[in-house]
């Protein structure tokens, strides 16, 4: 049977997601947790989105199969709280529907970024996921660079190349909004990203904010398909994988073929 | 002159806001930061709010008299959060107006605390500010308790006493808001508080909303008017100063007269 786990984490005391020997990182933390409930040796696990080193998560979607699970997935999710640092919680378990690849089956993926503009704006008790910056952005200026950068493309400009894989994506979303409490927050929904690839387009855009670069700089940058050592990476922490989209039940399968297909 | 300063900060890191000899405390940090700044030996502080240790704020208003601040306010903001820690900073500095003390000219203190009652919304996010309860809470009845704590009464049932302090407080309010997101938050705001009541009230209500309590049994632990012992005292992380209020400036004066005189 596959189980779905609903993940939060604080990206702080991680060394990302994906499993490193000697380092602290949310699929060792969770595979070993769940392999000591489970009584099992080992457990094997698949995320939707391989956040990186000090990138939060508030809707992580994570499958593992298991032989059995004769508790239920309630007690299961209780259990592995119990287990689990605080910094990693398991919001949910639930059984998975037939066809459900946590990786596969995603449609996509939607990230925040949140800047504070303001030094009034800097709020102690978010620092740990809300980027301090240090001058005024433009907003607007922000959201007319974002526009450019929505559809269909190749990210080359905005990933870190790796040898033979592609750098196309359809970014479905990507917008700036002034939240009530003046913070910054950037929306950006894709159906998958490359590594860095949010960091990257909000490092851009935040030049683009500073009014260091005007907004059409952003789209010259994508159009010029290679990576750009003017463009900096935004820091990690102010990054968030909030949710993950999945098709209904009965459209789970036909969506892993389609993924893999386009993966291939 | 008299500075004001709007100051927020993480109670993670301080022994609460009163300085004491060999502990990190609010006024400790933030007077030797002024006093590195301002070079001179000493800087002498006035607050609002006398959080406990633990206890956080996004709203504490503090005061200072300074023979002179020529380089302006807002660079004496910059240069204090420059070298201020990042769990403490300067929202806001400004000349206060003639008549202004943070502590004797101030209305009322606003206080929220956040419970989180479900395992699905414990954002490791906000673990620092935000008290995760095992048990789903009933806010209906726990707002119903809340009524009957409104308004003048002598809270000694929910203050630690202290020798010859009145315990008289108007709490102005007290109601319960389960947010969007599925967060219980109390907005807590009375003319002042004595030493941990607002945690006290917050962990009567508790008991109510788990139903371990009826509603009514808030209003007769108060009208018996002595320390109870059945009252736990909710933990310092879920609480969080959010906002002093002050009058028109020219009832500053007027008021902190009044508040003298019923402080002696």
């Amino acid at each position: 049977m596959r189980i779905r786990l609903d993940v939060a984490y604080d990206g702080a005391g991680f060394h990302g997601w994906a499993a490193q020997p000697g380092l602290r990182t949310v699929e060792g933390e969770l595979s070993l947790a769940a392999a000591t409930v489970l009584r099992v040796p080992e457990v094997s696990l698949t995320c939707a989105g391989r956040t990186d080193s000090g990138v939060h998560a508030r809707g992580q979607v994570v499958h593992t199969d298991l032989d059995a699970l004769p508790e239920g997935t309630q007690r299961l999710a209780r259990r592995l709280n119990g287990v689990l640092a605080p910094d990693l919680r398991i919001l949910r378990a639930q059984e998975a529907p037939e066809g459900f690849d946590a990786r596969f089956s995603a449609l996509w993926r939607r990230y925040a970024y949140r800047v504070a503009d303001r030094p009034e704006l800097v709020d102690p008790l978010r620092r740990g996921h809300v980027l301090a910056w240090p001058r005024p952005l433009d907003e607007v200026a922000m959201d007319v660079a974002s526009l450019g950068l929505v559809g269909q493309h190749d990210f080359a400009s905005f990933c870190k190349q790796r040898e033979g894989a592609t750098t196309i994506r359809t970014l479905l979303d990507l917008h700036w909004e002034r939240e009530a409490d003046g913070l910054l927050v950037a929306h950006v929904r894709a159906d998958a990203f490359c590594h860095s690839m949010v960091r990257a387009l909000v490092g851009a855009l935040l030049a683009v904010g500073e009014g260091r670069r005007p907004a059409s700089w952003a789209a010259e940058v994508l159009a010029a398909a290679h990576r750009d050592p003017s463009v900096a990476v935004a820091p990690a922490h102010g990054l968030t994988l909030e949710e993950v989209g999945y098709p209904v039940d009965a459209e789970l399968g036909a969506r892993v073929e389609i993924t893999r297909a386009r993966r291939a």
